[in-house]
Formats: structure tokens, C-alpha cells, sequence
């Protein structure tokens, strides 16, 4: 009993590595290759801890830790949709639900419920900690983008229009990582980065 | 003087952009490439929640997952050193603590003094956080390298004792999650993985 329960985990634990090849359009700050998955989600949930004081509600810090570790699982299945590629958004949502009922319920049942709860919160996005969790998973990209000098949205000729409308959740509800996150874009803009 | 503080934790936040370039020893599950510092991290932070109900001391999971997290930060200056390497293991620690005084004193001051605390706390492995921490760390690799065909182990002549050493952690302190790293090396051995 006990084992085969410890058995899912584990191939829980080995199925999850997939998600290290899945290929973000964001570049690494040195601008030698585009980042994964695994690498975002770790630099996300470090980001969690250092910024949280900028976050104005109270938050289980615990839980967007988890958010942030576990939100992209679904894209070893689904892949990685470009938040600004119109047409692959269209179907994002039944792409990952299928992909999430897969994926999480290689865990033993009260942990496949837990993780696939939490991860429908990250994506309803009404929650103090799922809001957080989506402050740092849009400011994460955008430091490295301009870091990287713009090299994926010139690529993809991204506008500041594209970029104000991804990161409205911080605007909306951190003003001090807004003003980062203000200040990034205009130098974007400035820099020619941003169309 | 806010925004200062925010400064260097955005510059923090940049810096260890880098241990995404750190290449361990092991290779990922499928065998395509050795995996980096930061998936690492990820692996065995989500390993951390997942597995928790196996290590029989009460932890307080929040400062485990942070652990996990930061714990190779140093290799970012002091570079990975491989655990079966004699030689590198012996300057390892002043290359280390070298390292996360550069490295921690990015942050604000006392996020510094806590982050270092919490890597100094991993290192000297006596707190029920740093043990389990300590376990997660010797484990996942241990099911990477078994997964991809013992690829790393036959690469660098690893032995059965060598990794029965580097395993104590787990032997002396989980009886369950043992009896999954004792089954590894016995059929690693068996398919002529470990020497």
C-alpha cells in the first residue's frame, strides 16, 4: 500500500523532468540560449521570497512558492504558448486542462486533487497568492528580455501594447513592482526593444 | 531609500540568472544533455512537498523549499564540484564561502545575512531542514543517473561505495525513502550501472 502510494510519487518526481526541454521564447540575461521551464519556474519562486514585501496583501508564501514550482507542468504536454501568439491562445486553456489531468494524476489521488487545484487557482487568477504568482510570472520574462536587449521581442516584433496589456496584473496590484516594470518598458521603448 | 533596496534585489535577481549556465555531472532522465544548477533546484524543491509525509522529523517546509532553492548559488563564482572528485571536494568550502559573500551581499543587508544563515545552515547539515534538504539534494540525481542508463556513473568510474557514502544521509535519516535509493544501487549494480 505504502509503497505503490511512494511508487506514484516517484514516477511523479521523474515525469516532471520533461519539463527542463520545454523551450520559453524569452533568452537567458547573457543572451546565449532561450530559457525552459524548470529554470523559469526556479527563478520565479526565488523572486517569491526576495519581493514579496512589495506585495500589499497578506499571502501564504508557502503556496505561491508551490504555484510558481508547479504552473508550467501542464506545458510538457500542451507546450509552451507564446503569451503573444493570438492564434495558440485561442486553444491554450484545453490543451492544458487535458494536459493537467494527465500529468497530475500520476500522484497518489489527495495529492493529484491538491496540485491540480492549485493550479486551476494559478489560472483563475483571483486569489491574493494566484495574483502574486502571476506578478512575478510576467515581471520574470520582462527583466530578462530587457536584460537580453530585447532580443526575443524584436524577434517577434512585440509592441508596448502587447506588453501593458501581459503585465496588467501588476499594474493592478503592486505599485512599487509596477514602477519597475514602468520604467522597463519606457527604456525598451527608447532603446528601440519594443515596437 | 526604498528604491535602493528594491535595486539590489532586482540586481540580485539578475546575477543568479547565471546558475542556469553551472552544468552538473548528471544528465537529465532521457540522456540528451547534463542538466544545470537551476533545474536541479527546481527538482528537488517540488520533491520537497511531494515527499515530505517520508521524513519523519517535523521541518518547516517553507526554509527546506528556500534551501533547495538557494543552496547552489555559490556555484555561480565557485563553479559545480563534482561530489566523486577527491581533489576539488578539498578547497570546495573556501571556494564556497568566498562565493556567498560576493554573492548574498547583493541582497539588502539583512535578506543577506538571512540567505547566507540559511546556505551556512544547509552546509553544516544538523537541522532536521538541512538533513531533509541534504536527502533531496543526494536523491534526485541518484534517479537521474539510474534513469538515464547510469550514463554519468559509467562516465566517471563511480563505485557502489563511493555512493553508499555520498548517501548516508538518506540511510541514517528516512528508513522509506532508503529502501528506494538501497533498491537503485543493487539494480544499478546488477545492469553493471556503478562499478
Amino acid at each position: 500500500m505504502s509503497e505503490s502510494r511512494l511508487e506514484k510519487q516517484i514516477n511523479f518526481i521523474v515525469e516532471i523532468d520533461k519539463v527542463k526541454e520545454v523551450i520559453r521564447q524569452n533568452f537567458l540575461v547573457d543572451g546565449s540560449r532561450k530559457e525552459n521551464d524548470a529554470e523559469h519556474s526556479w527563478h520565479i519562486a526565488v523572486m517569491a521570497f526576495i519581493l514579496q514585501e512589495y506585495y500589499p496583501e497578506k499571502v501564504d508564501l508557502l503556496k505561491v512558492i508551490k504555484m510558481t514550482l508547479m504552473h508550467d507542468l501542464v506545458e510538457i504536454d500542451a507546450g509552451d504558448t507564446y503569451c503573444y501568439d493570438e492564434k495558440a491562445v485561442i486553444d491554450k486553456q484545453s490543451r492544458e486542462q487535458k494536459a493537467a489531468e494527465r500529468i497530475y494524476r500520476i500522484l497518489p489521488p489527495e495529492q493529484a486533487v491538491e496540485y491540480m487545484a492549485l493550479w486551476a487557482e494559478f489560472e483563475e487568477c483571483a486569489t491574493p497568492e494566484a495574483k502574486y504568482a502571476a506578478i512575478l510570472d510576467r515581471m520574470q520574462p520582462l527583466l530578462l528580455n530587457m536584460k537580453s536587449h530585447g532580443k526575443s521581442w524584436k524577434e517577434h516584433g512585440v509592441t508596448r501594447e502587447q506588453v501593458m496589456q501581459r503585465t496588467k496584473v501588476i499594474r493592478d496590484n503592486s505599485e512599487i513592482l509596477w514602477s519597475v516594470v514602468e520604467g522597463i518598458i519606457q527604456e525598451a521603448i527608447k532603446r528601440g526593444y519594443l515596437a
